[in-house]
This record gives C-alpha cells, sequence and structure tokens, in this order.
C-alpha cells in the first residue's frame, strides 16, 4: 500500500535535436527549476545534447552538457535515464536513436508525431518489452495535454468519438479568412510571414500533419492499434473566401476537424474542412490554437482546448512526461498493454449520415434553383436552408453562388445527385461539399 | 528503470453514501468492467457498501457487497484497500470515516469539497504521515479532470491565474436568464424543477460551492495550503434581466466565475458575478457546464470544459482516482508535499486594477448623464462605453436605466464616485457594479 517515492536520486536526460523545442525544454528545465524540484523531490539534470551544428548561436548555453556528434551514442549512454527525441522526421536517424534508446534501457519521450504514426506500433512494442516509458504527450496538439487525459483521466470511459481541431496552422488561414475577408493565397503568406506556416506548407495544409495526431489520438481512444493509413485525409486548398461567406450565412463557420469515431462495424478516422455551428464552443476556437473534443460514456463530452504548437507549450508536455517518469508512472504507453489492444478495424465514411453543405453556381435564369432543388427531392435529400449569395466574388451576370445546407443524408446520396444535375447542365464547374460536424 | 506493474493482485474497494454519485460509481464499474480490467490488468473489486438506509429501493443490486451499518467500520475493514467517501457534509461521519480510513492504511477517494475546504490540509497531513493517498478529483468541477491536470500535466508550469465557472446551477440559471430572457426567481425555479438548483438553492447561488472548489484549486496551481476562508464570496441573486441585458448590448455575458491571481504580495481569491466578453471560449459555455481556464508559464492558457456535476460525470473522476491507486501513483495528493507548499498569503482584491460595468437609474432629465460623467472624469475614471436603455423594466417616465462600461480602475475608485453620485441626489437606488474579466 506504500505508494511513496523511495528513489531520491536525481533523472538525468539527454536531449536530441535543439531546434524550437529543444530549446523551450531546456529553458523550462532551468526557469522552473526550483518548483520541479519541490514538487518532484529530485533534480532534473540535463546530462548530454545532440544537435547538427554545435556552433549554431544559440539564446542559451549548452557548454555544461556533455556534447554527443551522434544522437545514438546519446540515446545509448550510460549516463542518461531519459532520452529526449526532438529530432524529427518520420524514421532516418529519429527512429534509429529512438531504437537504440529503448533497447538500451532507456525511457523515451518525443515529440515526434509523423514517427508514431507510422512506426508507433513497432516502437511501444519493444518499450513494452524492454519495460521502458515511451511519453509522447508533445506529439498531439502541442500544449494541451490530450494525451494523459485519454490515457489516465478518462481511461474509465468507454470513449464513442474523438474530434478536434489539430492544426494550428489551418486554423489560423480559415479564421483568418473569416475575420479579415481574405482569400486563401493572401491568408497563407500572412501564416507564413508570421512563422505559422512553412515555406512549403503542404504537410499541413494538406491535412497530414493532423492525420498523423489523429492516429494516435483514435489508439489512445479506442484502445486499438495505431493505424495512420486508413486515414481518409483532405485539406484545407480548397476553401475559399466565397465558402466561408456563405457558411457564415447559414450560421457555421469552416474548421479542419481530425474526427474518429467508433461504430459497430469498426472505426471511421478523417481529417477534413467541417463546417461547425457558430454557437459551438469549438467554432470559437480561432488562431494557431487547437482544441479537441472526447465523447466518454460516463463523463459525457469533455473539451479542452489551448496552444497547439510552439516552443514553450511543446516544452511543457515534454517535461510533463519528463514528471511522469520522475514519478515512476507504471500506466501502459498509450493507456493499454499492446497485447490488450484490438486490431484497428476500419470502415467506409460513406455510411455516415450528416448533413452537408453545397455550394454551387447556377444560371442567373428563372427556375434555376427550382430545377436542382426538384433533382434533389428525386434523391431523397431534403433541405434546411438555402441562400443565394449577390456578392460571391464569382458571381457575373450569367451566374448565381447558391449554398444549400441538406437535412441528414449520405456522401453518396450527394454525390449521386451531384452527378446528376452536372449531367443536366444545370450547373457551373465543380460544386463545393462540405460535411457538417454535430457539435 | 523498471516501471511495470508488479502486482497482479486486484483493487478491493468500499464505498460509503450511495446517492447519486454513489450509484454512478456502481454502474461505472459494472458497465465498463472488461475495458477496466483490459487497461489496469487486474479487477476492481466493492468488497463493501455503507449507507443510512440499506432497504432503501434502488435500481442496482447490493446485495453481493458486504453492508456496514457505519461507515468508519467500512473505512477500517482489513478488507478493503480503498476507501470511496461519498457521504457528504464538511464535517460529521464524512470527516471521522476518512480519518479513520487514512489512520488504517486506507487509500481514500473522495468528492467531499466542503469537507476539504475545510479539513484538507489536515487530512492531507494525516495521508502523507501515513504514506496513503487521499484524492478528490471527483471534489471539483463533477467529470472535468482539473485536478490532475494541475497536478501532473501542467504541474512543470508556474502558474499566474486560475479561473473558471465552477458551478453548475448557477451557470444554468445565468444562461437560462440570457437565452430565455427571465428574471433570477423564474429562472431558479425552473433550474429547481429540472433538479439542477436544491430546495435550498442558498448554498449555490450564495457562491460558497464554487468557493469550496476554488479554495482547492487555488492550492494545486500556486502549491500553497488549502485557504477557504479568505476567499472573498459574491452570489448571483442580486443579478437582474436589466443587468444581463445591459451587459450583452455592450457585447459581454454575465457568469458566475471563481478566480485566484498570484501577484508578488500574495493570492487574491474571489467568487463573484462578472462580465466576460461574448467572444471569449468561456463566454460560450452554457447551461449546466463547468470550465476553468489556467494560465501557466510556459503552456499559456488552457480551457477544459464539460459536466460540472451529476452522477455519470462525477463517477467517471472518482474511477479516475481509482485507477491512478491501481497504477501506484507516487504524486504528491496536491501536487506537492505538504512541508515544500507555502502558507497562502492573501492581498485584498481591491489593490486590482480592471474594467468595471455600472449599472444606475439617473432621473430622465437634460445633463443627467452629463453629471455622472463628469463626476466620473473627477475621480479620474475614464469611460469605454455608455448606454441608456428604454426597455429596461426599471424604467419609469422619471428614471433612465444606464450603462457604463470603465476603463480600467480600481474598485476603491469606482466605490467612491458612486458615493459622490448618491450624495449629490444624481441616482435612484443603488448602482450595480460588476467586475470585467480580461479573457
Amino acid at each position: 500500500m506504500n505508494h511513496s517515492k523511495n528513489i531520491t536520486k536525481n533523472l538525468n536526460i539527454g536531449i536530441a535535436g535543439l531546434g524550437n523545442v529543444g530549446e523551450g525544454v531546456i529553458n523550462l528545465l532551468q526557469k522552473n527549476s526550483e518548483l520541479i524540484e519541490k514538487k518532484l523531490e529530485k533534480k532534473i539534470i540535463i546530462k548530454g545534447v545532440s544537435a547538427k551544428n554545435r556552433k549554431k548561436q544559440r539564446n542559451y548555453n549548452i557548454d555544461t552538457y556533455a556534447w554527443y556528434d551522434d544522437p545514438i551514442d546519446l540515446a545509448r549512454s550510460g549516463d542518461i535515464d531519459v532520452f529526449i527525441e526532438l529530432i524529427g522526421g518520420e524514421d532516418g536517424v529519429a527512429l534509429e536513436a529512438t531504437q537504440a534508446a529503448i533497447e538500451s534501457g532507456k525511457h523515451v519521450i518525443t515529440a515526434n508525431k509523423a514517427m508514431l504514426a507510422n512506426h508507433g506500433n513497432f516502437l511501444i512494442e519493444i518499450a513494452e518489452k524492454r519495460k521502458t516509458l515511451l511519453l509522447l504527450e508533445a506529439a498531439v496538439a502541442g500544449g494541451i495535454p490530450i494525451v494523459k487525459l485519454l490515457k489516465e483521466s478518462l481511461s474509465c470511459n468507454s470513449t464513442a468519438k474523438i474530434y478536434g481541431i489539430l492544426n494550428g496552422t489551418c486554423n489560423y488561414i480559415l479564421s483568418s479568412m473569416e475575420n479579415n475577408s481574405i482569400g486563401f493565397d493572401v491568408s497563407l503568406k500572412e501564416a507564413q510571414r508570421l512563422g505559422y506556416a512553412e515555406a512549403d506548407p503542404s504537410f499541413d495544409v494538406g491535412g497530414y500533419d493532423a492525420a498523423h495526431k489523429l492516429s494516435i489520438l483514435s489508439s489512445l481512444a479506442f484502445g486499438t492499434k495505431i493505424d495512420f493509413s486508413s486515414i481518409h485525409i483532405e485539406g484545407i486548398e480548397k476553401i475559399s473566401l466565397d465558402d466561408i461567406q456563405a457558411a457564415k450565412e447559414h450560421g457555421y463557420k469552416i474548421r479542419l476537424l481530425g474526427i474518429s469515431e467508433k461504430k459497430t462495424s469498426g472505426i471511421t478516422q478523417c481529417v477534413q474542412p467541417c463546417l461547425v455551428s457558430d454557437k459551438s464552443l469549438i467554432s470559437s476556437i480561432d488562431g494557431v490554437n487547437n482544441a479537441i473534443v472526447v465523447d466518454g460514456n460516463f463523463v459525457g463530452a469533455i473539451t479542452i482546448s489551448g496552444l497547439g504548437a510552439g516552443s514553450k507549450p511543446t516544452a511543457s508536455s515534454v517535461v510533463a512526461d519528463i514528471f511522469d517518469i520522475a514519478n515512476k508512472s507504471t500506466v501502459s504507453n498509450l493507456g493499454m498493454p499492446t497485447n490488450k489492444m484490438k486490431e484497428f478495424k476500419k470502415i467506409d465514411e460513406v455510411v455516415d449520415n450528416n448533413q452537408y453543405y453545397i455550394r454551387m453556381l447556377l444560371p442567373n435564369i428563372a427556375g434555376s434553383i427550382a430545377s436542382v432543388t426538384k433533382s434533389m427531392a428525386e434523391y431523397n435529400i431534403s433541405l434546411s436552408a438555402i441562400n443565394q449569395r449577390n456578392n460571391g466574388k464569382n458571381n457575373t451576370n450569367d451566374y448565381a453562388s447558391v449554398s444549400i445546407i441538406t437535412d441528414i443524408t449520405t456522401s453518396a446520396s450527394v454525390n449521386k445527385v451531384l452527378d446528376q444535375i452536372a449531367k443536366n447542365g444545370q450547373v457551373k464547374g465543380i460544386p463545393t461539399i462540405i460535411k457538417i460536424q454535430q457539435t
């Protein structure tokens, strides 16, 4: 019954990768050292570091830490208890060093969502065999402690659904388009100028980063193996200001959401732009913030939000994992021993029943809306709202932008009716279809 | 380095108090038993129960559990590892049983915020001496896992401020007044009819329940002893529909907030109705939900929200604590050993700089607003907005309801100028003053 810490020895760590997050971790451990020692009753000591360039100008002093040219040497060093992998990249040296650390019996902390999405099952299995911890709070949603929330606090719940805003870059772009009435390209450039988007933004705006995180969340929420490959991924590149403004007129905002849902036949995972009610809590998440909603069978819906990226918030998550190691956590790395986990069973999103937003350009002639709504009725799609905008930038004298909110239907039905409408020559170009997420 | 669970034995628990929450805990342990056993690799077994009336009609079967007429006998029983105190009441049998359980070496889980606010320091000290855990997730904000969030996930941060909506009854009443344009009394009656308010609602609407919770949050956030007695407490009884509507016209909602802030000279704790921007996340928290915002020096602002009361959400928090015990948590009960905690140092709220909302009835004659604003200027209070309502229910031909949003000032200055205005006979009755909380 005695759970007291009977280790008084300090915890020795090694940090591989001294980018933004590495700098944040070193700053946090220095600035909050007194508080940390009080709480843990031991010190956290940085024993060694490794990065590409020892000579790089840094705002902090690394001279008192042992320098390792090769992170794998640091990973294997007998001087450390914990290896912190902040190198990045889904394989290569990050993966090799992580594996080397585990195999030499070290605990590992990583912020590397790409590596976990692709090799997480393997890494966690070898960590279990070596009875070391592989902790990953920093890999999902920056400073938001969603991993521990799922793994421990809400772990006694059976979870039916988890969804959220998992990419700050996309959320900045979408909310800035809305708040400043600017197009996607302008908003992206502004995000790049502010350092919120990379020079090559495709990884973020294409939805891949959010999908890496979602694959980890699904495993934690449902007790299944990580299955990145089964995620349906759409980015935000095609979202226009016209869509954002039309959605607004219907009482919605557009957000890039990662959504995982457990059904009787399996699990759906998707990352896609969605409409969310402008009354919902998730719609109030602006800028680079992230938010996640977990729906448990006893706790109900819990929402947690905060900064989803950045040096300092992500450092908070890395050090939270150091605390768990210092406190001798015995919780399984993904909340459940891997031999108790189910294989991930994918089901297709199309069986889903949802409301949809559809926007299309219709000829500016009498009867064109009537004709489209008649086609919809033939496919048993009833309409919740319809709106013709006169200030859409694609409006001309010949065409008007018409947006529709359907009642609950399936994406298959929506696609069929839009094919029919296209065949009939009733519409110009390709209509936009966006799912409406119930919040 | 080996943190694996080397106990395979099951965890035996005793539950004292079979009200709403007790029923929820039994339901959860039964319904999610398979999931729990997979995750913990052991069973949680209810060995004994105690309640006032064994014969009471219940929706669940207690025949397989040993019955204890006296909860203190259950607390001392050698058959249990964990004593779950769901009796309630700040002292009396709840306190005696908790103390008895600790002194006989049991871990204790409690949902009893009144007992913790008043005797928490004492109980945690004796628990530390006996090296047992005294866990209290269920005592604050129902299903929201804010205790563990502060104690573990955000623990490496120095926290400057924590605030939130901590009482679902008040939040239901205020948001229903706003959404349905009804007065306080009507809204309270509706809350009572729905079971959201007690027959004697004074404990909730007077702010005392929120204050109990705030005293625990302050301790967790700042590493200080629990100090309930120093909390400045105001309830929502005086909030009128006129105030809610006037606030709305200025772009604000009214919420009962618990707020603790660390300043260089000490800590302020207060529970009071506040105006919050209708653009803020916290203003989107409607009905019986709770929400808490934590501001850490690295993580930034983290907001968590969900159901703040009820059988099932609170049961989720109780069982989360059982999980921590099963996982052999070594984290200090309030995140820091009590001998490392600082004594709570109170400072007065009045030194605070805030914006304020002021509503007053002014004579419906030329120059009365000019006269009031002149008085404000003399006291160096500059105005951010002023609004005269013509539909306030207290408006008559003789008086008009005028609401003012000040720039940043102090409550002392506001009180002084209002005294002056009253002396000048410029105002009818007593003006309403409500703090504006920056979000």
